[in-house]
């Protein structure tokens, strides 16, 4: 039921042509969605200012390429995450200003770019295998109005590299911190830190890694206060909650 | 080295008494904390209108008295979570402002309550069993200055009941979000909402439910963007982060 | 809003009183279960001859016996299942035609008990040890309305005492069966039957059974078609669904 | 023994040829299968209108071509289920009718098409990726004579899209619901219906799904009553006990 | 259908009163456990000189007074397992031969005891927390006709204890190793014998030994050919399997 | 030392040219390998009759061919499991007489074929996909000098392929199990024999099999007794073990 | 075989009363450990300044007394580890200078207290909840003849606690590093020194810090070169790996 | 702040130039690595005789290469695990001296060789499949300056190979352990020495090894006192932990 459908049938009711009871009934079977009824549609508040996300492992290089065309028909702005080099190249054929995010393993598309939240939020990782989920939760942050700062390869085993930079870390708004092994980065740099500390366990690691599951049931039981946890790799989910944190700081 | 012997080193380096040589070692040596090395002290923000937090299980009721009555000495507010009766008892002997959270097995201290943050904190529960661990997310939170509201027993089971509070669930500025058996709320919960949503898996259930791992592994693996996670039964950490996020929306 | 506000509503809508805008408003925004708004409500078909049911696990006695005697203000059956001898005593405080299965832990009122349904719901356990979750599902499965036929101790190990049944085996329009360590009897039954099989695990076992687990994973994995499974030792679950299913039958 | 080598026994027995213990023998001696011993054949069951069903996965194109043929020497349908295009290709050359449903990676074959039963059988799933499962298990709910509706994409993060739907299904006598990830639909779904409901988790996701135990875990410890559940990915198993449940309300 | 009764039945046949027909539908309808069919009988083999047992683990001391009671009016020999102190006053006030064997947790009669096999059967474990499974191993076997042999306390850290012994390694028909922590005596045994290995995991240890989880894993990866495993803790089973090996060389 | 090296130093000490002390030293110092000390030499036993056995999976063809050469220069029987067939192009360049057992992935050469123990020793699997496994015990079994039945296909959820021979499964000295997915087959043969069961779960399955964990548990949770139980798919262990155990019966 | 056998039984060969045959067969038939074979026996080593160990869990306090007795009548120092105060109890009957050390649930008795190594040993731990296990290693090393230095509550929540102590860091030996929950703290340490680091997990902790598993793990993943690891909890081994570190120091 | 703009501000400082809550500031603000800060600067003591170490998994030819060639402009020797016939290769072209250590996997340069420390450093293996772990632990001890013995082959399974070694096992100051499928020699190892044991858990095997995690839990479980363990397949960790060890004994 449209709004125009909606109004219609009130007007129907109020020339007598429909009784109470069938107004009732039509609102109790109209589908949810049908209504005007913003509240459950997540994608509205996308589309304010958010992108459209396609998320390409299993899908193949035509697939991808044919939802962003048809997003990109209505919106202003799109990331693709988990890209091959094929699904790069099919998406631009059509759409010549995508970048593709190569360590980050993303692509996206803005037009134009928009203008950035003042706030920073920060992205850490562990070492140098971490880079690709680090660079996933990075773009995904920038993409959705984020100023983003990275720090990498400062793992817990040389802290002097960590402790070089307190400044970034105390005057960001929002920490994202990606490690893989043991996890700990997240404990020692929520230690450091008065701000929230989103942790990222990476399947980095061999052996009794077990794929990140050490990373992350380190970061599970951290015993920094203020750590929430997302899934293994989830460099995305990380800087979407991220920006989500870092826009209540400028709204 | 304190402030007052870093300076008479420095006198007594201008006066020619030490070497530049012997200032640098002197520096290089001292232990980092004795320094005024507050960037490393997780303790005085803590002090900024953050309660001291004291973990009771495991503790007797002396030590816990103890403990209280120190932080006390120089605290105005104070938390201490796991407690039970007797931890109670022994800390009401000298702390007679101190209140029983009985549901959340909490006792706070608050002299005198401080004002509350603009900004509302929600914390939703899926059934009445998770009911402790929600409480000790909304007393934590409750402590920390947050307005907090309650919202419980909305499982999944019964949308409706949820459903019923979609004006509570937009207009938080972050969602605690508390499930035990399939840990299926958080997910509903981040489709209806665009703020941060921190989910807290109970080990309420039995049999497959391994203590909590389903609701974990379900809450890892929401679908919902936005949504991130803390360790198993963790009311506290949850409470402490959102109230960390909420302090970016009104500081 | 209730039904009368609803129609209150469209009278003043129908006298101009208000727009059409703010009738529609008030549609969107009013709690969906506010409505009267049956399809997402769970509890009108359980009115419908299924009983209301307590967990008793977790709960005190006085607690059970509040919530017990709340429903039976306006049900006429109803099911406590996980109850200890303790929550039996303080329901039968009040209500004195309350049964207690002591093998199943349930407890039970039907004021007056419900004529069943025709076709038979057979109920199956490996070992005496899997009686108490093999008695739940009969117990939670009889006052559904079903006839319920036992058939206990017929474990693999001794073929004989299972096939001595074929007929009940071939005339139950659903079956459940229970079984613990090895979890082995449903493969078994439905290569007899080609009727539904619902396999409960049990955690009876030791060792390697890991509380269920040896029996969870063989029931999944049985090479007998149409076999599902429900949680371990979760007798009522089976009960429920073997319900369900056998309604079908006999709407 | 045969049925007319048994007459003839008892032949032999009533012309005092052979002793009455020599019958007894050899009805004890008897291998039970070769009695004429209808209870324990599994296979007339499925003759009355089920069709024989082929697992492809790990056997060669050849492998399967031959069982194919040999079946339909005696059937008139036939399923066979994790086909790769090659078995396809292998099959068809001698069954020119055989049809391919891609995403299901079935194959079936009937001769002529069977009448479906009346009532509906319902297949939803949660997301694209969940696809291939929900085809499998609605193909093989197809072919078994069911009338299936599917409802696909209909995860719970955004609900009007499930909601919009009510009619559907609150009109299926039993649904089968696929879902990865956190494998919350089926949750949703009970508490949404009043029939038989069975979950079907899949290994789509990463991290922490570990190849389907989050959304297996789900499931089992689903809140809503009346959910039962197969293995991971087992589209199969799902469809044939839907098949067996929708045939007890169409005998 | 008892033996007199088949008998009966053949007989009237032969005078003309039943036809073949209903013969041959009689034996095939007869529940096979009524028919005198050994074969799928496993208790007469066990009334060949082996025990009855009764696994007393979460059975009343009066419901294994009672089972013992009336197995004993039948049998000339008795295995209880898992018995408490209570058990053992249980059943001894009826029957006073009744031995309790402390260590193993066991109780045996034997009325009159039975000679034993020839051959030995070695009982070994790694230390002294492991006596109550080997104990229960050694029992096991001693009441069901074999010459057991114990050698304890031989843990692979101090194998000059193990070496020790050669003779009785190597003169053993059969041998049951029982270890905890790592499990690792029956691989060490297997390599100095040419004859089974029965290896018998248990729960000793603490940590990361879950339980018996690692001596379990340890064992089933065992680079000693010849090595099979039981469930943890599992004494009873190791004993018995031993015994049939060891009847195969004495029979 | 080697015995004639041995026999030296004892006549040196007769001749008086060197202690007593000095002999002593040199035994005790002796490594125990070189002594000629039978005892800890697992190849003697193997070599009376048994054949070599080389583990081929992760060996290259040369590599194979190599030891495999070596070991024939000595021994007169040989066996390679788990090969490729390029394992045994690479063999047969120099073995012609090397017979390959495609279906165990095994390879033997006898030279000559030895005569069999008189006893059977069989070997049973579940479902087709468990072939693989089975063969390799069987293979194992008949060049370690067993006569070997086997009895494949006979899954317990078609109980009448079993019970229809149960001649066989009663004549038997020693039963080789295998099966996948659920592992319920040595449950339900050890309840039909009384001679030992070694159950060989093996990997084949899906989703909750986690690759033959669940068979694994299903196996040593059985509640039939005398089953012991070898690693995932190690078919060469239990024809091994059971080889061991027949030749007790047959010495 | 006793030294004086052995020497009788050569005196007897040089007399020509047995041949070179029956001395060579007397040797190799001579069970190792009767032969005065000191490599194989761990106990002398312990003799040479090295406590005997009771491990006293599971040991009822009069068997630790009994042990600790005979013990003591040939030994001048003794460690009993996982004790009661019961345990304690029983010991002093006899054992009047016995030393209970209340939080290591050590006792232990010197007579006289050895001198101290030079170098020296370090133990530190993350939390106040882990002291158990860090004093267990302590007290460990400290019988054993170590000069121990202790440095507790220096989790990696608060760097500055763990910065403050640089100079004990550095010049330990090795340290023994305890931690629970996330098990962070070696890493760090690790980073920070160049000698040896003995992680110790601890069951500190709650949810999916599953009894110690996550700590464990995060030490086996630990990012830091030169950290190995013992079992959950095991103080003991972590004191005594660290003493036989710190014996090569200072020999 | 280097060196030499400490020493420049201390000057300034002295003349009056800059007050001194300027220097102190300036210190506290200095990030530590820019000090001549060398307690945490883990790579001095690299340099000081230890390898540079590149962990070559997951890194491309070019980046290993590249990475080398910086290493070695300023480091006289090298060490890169985990490498490929291709790493070789890229790194080659420009180090020509470099040494491919093909089995461990490793390749090394040394400009020159150091000298090597006196006391012997063992690394033992149980099987072939084990060497590639052994080797790599071999090699990295090699190159950080020990004596290496390598004892190949001397599983459990056939004792005597190992206590042929008895002098090479008792003369080492530490012994690296390595083993896969049961992990069991570990543990006899520490039976026949008193000096530390690590113990490294190999992937070797099928099945219930669970790619190593029997080894890994068998070790963690050893009865063997003095037993330490590292991640699974770490021979790097563990020959850089014996070296660290064997260090302390020749400084």
């Amino acid at each position: 039921m449209t709004l125009i459908e909606a109004t219609q049938l009130l007007e129907a009711f109020k020339r007598g042509r429909v009784s109470p009871q069938e107004v009732l009934r039509a609102f109790q079977a109209a589908p949810l969605a049908e209504l005007p009824f913003a509240r459950v549609d997540t994608h509205r508040s996308l589309r304010q200012g958010f992108p459209e996300v396609i998320y390409g492992a299993g899908k193949t290089p035509p697939q991808v390429a044919a939802i962003a065309g048809k997003i990109l028909e209505r919106e202003t702005c799109l990331l693709v995450t988990r890209v091959t080099p094929e699904h790069v190249k099919a998406v631009r054929r059509r759409q010549r200003d995508a970048i593709y995010h190569e360590t980050a393993r993303c692509l996206t598309v803005e037009r134009p770019a928009l203008a950035k939240r003042p706030g920073k939020l920060a992205v850490l990782c562990a070492g140098t295998s971490d880079l690709p989920v680090a660079e996933e939760a990075a773009v995904t942050a920038d993409i959705m109005g984020n100023t983003v700062e990275r720090l990498f390869d400062v793992g817990v085993a040389g802290l002097h590299r960590l402790l070089n930079h307190m400044d970034l870390l105390q005057t960001a708004n929002v920490l994202v911190v990606v490690a893989g092994m043991e996890g700990a980065l997240p404990s020692v740099v929520a230690g450091l830190v008065s701000k929230p500390v989103i942790a990222v366990p990476t399947s980095v690691g061999y052996g009794a890694s077990f794929g990140g599951i050490a990373a992350l049931l380190g970061m599970l039981n951290s015993c920094g206060s203020g750590v929430t946890v997302v899934n293994i790799d989830n460099g995305f989910g990380a800087g979407y909650a991220a920006s989500q944190i870092n826009a209540l700081a400028a709204p």
